[in-house]
């Protein structure tokens, strides 16, 4: 692992599709040393057509690599993680960038990977798949939640939150992985369950034709990410299916007391409980942030710091910057200022 | 009414918020003359600082008009229908842009106003209000319901047509008013109480803050229309009810399929459901359409042509132009290629 990121870093994007790729191009364009790899020929090809080495064998792409993007389909996760372990050194840093988080740290905590795989999620993406969809700029500015872990960990997670802030402009979003898991539910994976039963309903409708002869807005916003393959999607459910259906409970409450205000015909409580919805648009519109700096001992066993750090993703916080020296880590955060 | 639309007409818009700010600022563009009137004395200042006409009293605004449009909340809408009826001549075209149209097309006949009101609705929007997010290009291109119907309502129902396509560029969808609110209901009023409800959940989650800072696509979009004030959204589903209960419980069925899959830890018969999804998607966006032309009397009792305009609209078609003559009415028609 080296001092400081950028240029100099050595990396290897393994499982080159939309994501994986994007992270690819944007690596070549800021001049880093990268290599792709994917177990489809074909992709490997068209990375080395883009003029980036594709190794046709695993070992020959992340061997002496400082850190590995694992980015292919989650159900290959767990076995591309051994693998590429087995194949770098202690000091390369490995991370994910999957929609969910706790099974993947519980088998890397199962491996003793722990010390250097840091579960990440970049919260970016669009309905298409593949490399030919990848973008250098998808990821740009994105919230990047990394989970932090104390001890050794520590040490992997501030590599890879300076690397991801210098070369993706990050928001890194620190988060433990349980935590992850419960906020994607809502964020994410309900809001794909919900596009799913509009635009599956929509399909099966003796109107459809007419239906999206009308669909502006609510139907088309509301139906994108069910344009998304449908075993991405599938994979991500299933894997935060227990938090997903009790995220999706609280949903159907509320949908229930709408429709029971509907059902009424009862005005005021229908508007008072869109008032309470719009609440949380109005949040996510109007958040303002105070921005400050926090230092920590850059030895010990980290655990004050890592518990800041998981606090600081929970209340709605992230990273801008850090910066590592012999005795002090220095963070620059930005934490949401209450309504 | 005069028999060519255009820049000889003159017209009024009464309730110049969001969309009756935006149709009154495309018709100045358009160099209409056109007046506006709103009940709020500050937005009838706000209209004349715009440089655009705006008496105190509405009589001043209608009266000798060629065309007025209806542009005000939902529940105030009989009641402004009956006035301004009672304030202009018997050749005046009234029309209106709210989010239902069984309610007011029955209002109308029982008015005895059908042969000069023609229902009309068009599908554009945003999460904002008022005539200061009024633009002059918000309804540009838009698809536009219109209802037509037999005996002299077909004389209204062409004329508003043509001007709708020449000054808006309207895809004027034609549709009975059954038709369109049993359309609406997927196309736009669901969704209004999905997003209500995945909206509302966040706001009501111990992790509000959390899951707004991993808010990327599919919450944001998900949750857009959550933003548009609550009685808009509360009036236009109180203007629907029974049709959305309905649609929406087809909606839920699709949901309770998706999350059995989900439970049942099925990936098979989850990416099943998401293709049979993901379908409604393509259709939207590959939809490819055939133009073709249609000739009507221009005289006689118009059920054929009626019966014609009403099956365009429900096969997911649209009119881009139409012309009348002394014998004749030609359309041109734009109908969606079977899959």
């Amino acid at each position: 692992m080296v001092d400081r990121p950028g240029a100099r870093v050595r990396a290897a994007v393994v499982g080159t599709g939309l994501i994986g790729g994007s992270v690819l191009l944007r690596m070549v364009a800021a001049g880093v040393d990268v290599v792709g790899w994917d177990p489809d020929e074909a992709t490997r090809r068209e990375t080395r057509r883009a003029g980036v080495p594709a190794p046709d064998r695993l070992v020959e792409a992340v061997a002496d690599r400082d850190v590995v993007f694992l980015c292919g389909p989650l159900p290959t996760l767990p076995a591309t993680l051994v693998e590429v372990a087995a194949m770098t050194g202690e000091r390369c840093v490995l991370t994910d960038v999957g929609s969910t988080k706790e099974q993947v740290a519980a088998f890397a905590a199962a491996q003793g990977l722990t010390h250097r795989f840091v579960p990440g999620h970049p919260m970016a993406g669009t309905d298409r798949a593949g490399l030919t969809a990848a973008r250098a700029d998808l990821l740009t500015g994105a919230a990047w939640v990394l989970c932090p872990a104390p001890g050794p960990a520590t040490t992997a997670f501030r590599w890879l939150a300076e690397l991801l802030v210098e070369l993706f402009e990050a928001r890194v979003v620190p988060m433990s992985a349980t935590e992850h898991d419960s906020a994607a539910a809502l964020a994410s994976h309900v809001p794909h369950l919900l596009a799913g039963a509009l635009a599956g309903a929509v399909q099966r409708a003796p109107l459809r034709d007419a239906i999206l002869a009308l669909a502006a807005g609510s139907f088309s916003d509301g139906t994108r990410v069910a344009g998304t393959p449908a075993d991405r999607t599938a994979n991500m459910l299933l894997g935060n299916r227990d938090r997903v259906l009790r995220e999706l409970a609280e949903v159907t409450a509320f949908l229930d007391d709408l429709t029971a205000a509907l059902r009424a015909d009862d005005a005021p409580s229908l508007t008072a409980r869109y008032d309470e919805a719009r609440a949380s648009r109005a949040a996510l519109r109007d958040r303002r942030f105070d921005a400050y700096d926090r230092q920590f001992p850059a030895g010990g066993d980290h655990a004050a710091e890592v518990s800041w750090l998981r606090e600081l993703g929970v209340a709605g916080g992230h990273l801008t910057g850090l910066h590592v020296d012999a005795d002090t880590v220095s963070y620059a955060a930005r934490r949401p200022v209450a309504d």
